[in-house]
């Protein structure tokens, strides 16, 4: 039999333990014995829940207890969650976390300490919720060189763009709906901002290359500046608007940064709406997949937790390679990275509208019948320094009122 | 080092070896060894081909050859892939398959014999191609109890379809255009009769359940009969047609059969379009997953063969348990499967169009202005059995012209 200590009794914690009793038999089954949960460390008591009795106050008594092999971090944040996880390590036992802050901020650290005290250290649940995409990195595309990961990673500001498009409605109307509904957090910085997303693709990005990346490399845009017009004119092109995470490795050099896309029907993650997660990996010799499902919630999330602990288990007294080294990873400049941009502009008249198109060199004019006093931009691909350079030109005769990467 | 033969130098197998070769540091990196090729078993020479030096016309060079630990199958077919693959797993070989015949015919005897030997038997490839999916349901999702798996699975199929849906045209027109391009083979029964889907649905269902599955148990129904009238419909309906595997073990039972059905833009296989593949997995815990990419095509399939290799590399002295035992897997009689349907009645009049809804329990009318001389219904769920008995009932005084699974 396994002994599990989960820390953290929350939405992911309380879901851990759920899944340990309802699935009994089939991760019974799956690991050729029983998997049984023994401690719950909370600073709270919950009284009257399944797990009443299992509860403990005091990390110590998991750290020192010889028959816990597996600990669950679902804390969440670093404090006490990296002393935590790093002091479970070193006591020989392996764990897993769900705890993205975590993994991006000493991910490097503890997957040595994991590596050394020949025990393994899993955070499918991390990363894309319930969906797999950590184990398909290492287990299935580890012949592959990874040239593109794209992934819609945050599924409160999927949301929010999904309803925009959908309803014709503001990021603010949206934004109060999603709080409301308990999708977006009363304090929605760290998803609306792009942070989430952006220790996401860190994460990912290091998996693919095998090198630590700072996640405070990435370029990282948020969605608070998309409006109900970017969308009308969106529906006008056949296309929507998704916050990307993305990281490119198909040249010398790796271009990794998150901001609002405009994506058209053909791109993969176009159907991918509402709080739904889905990430895209292209490699050299597969070509393009992509990996669809719940990217948060509280049993999918779970879920994920669960296939890390049996994979544990299998894996008992053998460290499974995975994640980076302590190489650090060069991330461009994201001046060089390549994009089209669509461009609104203010004003009217021929003569604006194609001195505009040719100071981004043959830009397309794109007009709504409904707006009279602007119309937008569609240029050919360049560089963000050149986007620079032809918007700085423009802005000395015409005001932008809005830039948005494009690809389609 | 490790050495591979390969069985079978097509299009796969020359893959397999293009990838050795090209993604050498990679595989290299992955395994903590070189994996080089030694042979390659066909019956042509390959002069002037990169391995022109390793061919072999004889089986038992591979098998009486010690130095090599992995063999992959290539060949397709049964015979003679079934007696090599046996014999090479009876000679301690590690075998990798992308012979999705191969695995639905025997699968269940060269899994026990892999046990028995302690080598491995993987076929990743056998199923979506180079999507992730086999390894997938038994490292990530085995945790879960699987509710249903639905597959686009055949890219021949999924092409033809999404033409007609795109251009209007008919079923022939496509058929003809997808064999000029080689999307479609000369004698295309196999794909455009569900023949493929229903073996590749069958691996699936037996890696859901861990119980064998006869594949002639899965009623199977293909794409001959849909025709441009039905995607016409189908575009009012703000709906398209595609050929689904599917699996359901939500209840006592287990259905599982091969069809077309009439989906929405809301179902997570909706936007898998062309020669794509998309395979939707539903777990008791997880919810709904979908894993899509190249379904087919030389590099992609033989990157899954790939995958598969370093797995047998990593696990060279332990076998990895998957897949499924020896016994039989009950599936339930398809007439007590439910859906509901779409159904082209001949023939026009409010008269006819209420007795022919009221027939089917209060079914939805839908016309077309283009259509004088038929109209169509939507009914509710029914069990294959009763819609029977409804459409007998109908045909005493009309006609039907279609009838397809309806899942919106």
């Amino acid at each position: 039999m396994v002994q599990v200590a989960i820390m953290g009794y929350g939405t992911i914690g309380s879901g851990v333990a759920e899944i340990l009793d309802q699935n009994a038999d089939q991760i019974k089954k799956g690991c050729g014995q029983d998997v049984a949960l023994k401690y719950v460390l909370d600073l709270r008591d919950f009284p009257g829940s399944p797990v009443e009795d299992k509860i403990v106050h005091d990390f110590q008594v998991i750290e020192q207890d010889p028959e816990v092999s597996v600990v669950v971090e679902t804390m969440g944040g670093l404090n006490p969650a990296y002393p935590f996880v790093k002091a479970s390590l070193l006591a020989g036992k392996h764990v897993v976390t769900s705890n993205k802050a975590l993994v991006a901020a000493h991910g490097t650290e503890l997957l040595a300490i994991a590596k050394e005290k020949n025990v393994n250290f899993f955070f499918e649940a991390s990363v894309g919720g319930g969906i797999p995409i950590i184990r398909p990195l290492y287990r299935c595309l580890k012949g592959e060189k990874i040239v593109e990961i794209t992934g819609i990673l945050n599924g409160t500001t999927n949301y929010i763009l999904s309803k925009m498009d959908k309803e014709g409605a503001s990021f603010e109307t949206v934004l109060k709906e999603a709080q409301a509904l308990g999708y977006a957090e009363r304090n929605p910085e760290a998803d609306v901002e792009g942070y989430d997303t952006c220790r996401k693709i860190a994460i990912l990005t290091a998996m693919a290359t095998g090198k630590e990346v700072n996640y405070e490399d990435i370029s990282t845009e948020g969605i608070t500046k998309i409006t109900d017009v970017d969308f009308k004119y969106a529906d006008k092109l056949g296309t929507s608007v998704k916050l990307f995470g993305t990281s490119r490795m198909d040249g010398e050099e790796v271009h990794a940064w998150v901001a609002p896309v405009m994506i058209g029907k053909d791109h993969p993650l176009y159907a991918v709406n509402d709080v739904f997660n889905g990430i895209m990996v292209k490699g050299n010799m597969l070509g393009t997949s992509m990996f669809y499902g719940s990217g948060a919630g509280k049993l999918p999330t779970a879920s994920a937790v669960i296939a890390d602990i049996m994979e544990a288990v299998e894996n008992a007294d053998h460290h499974v390679v995975l994640g980076w080294s302590s190489e650090r990873l060069a991330i461009a400049d994201q001046k060089t990275s390549v994009h089209r941009y669509f461009v609104r502009v203010e004003g009217t008249g021929e003569e604006l509208e194609k001195a505009a198109a040719s100071t981004f060199g043959n830009a397309e004019v794109v007009k709504l019948d409904s707006l009279s006093d602007e119309f937008a931009l569609l240029t050919g691909e360049m560089s963000e320094a050149a986007y620079a350079d032809c918007a700085a030109a423009l802005e000395k005769t015409a005001k932008i009122r809005q830039r948005i990467r494009a690809e389609f």
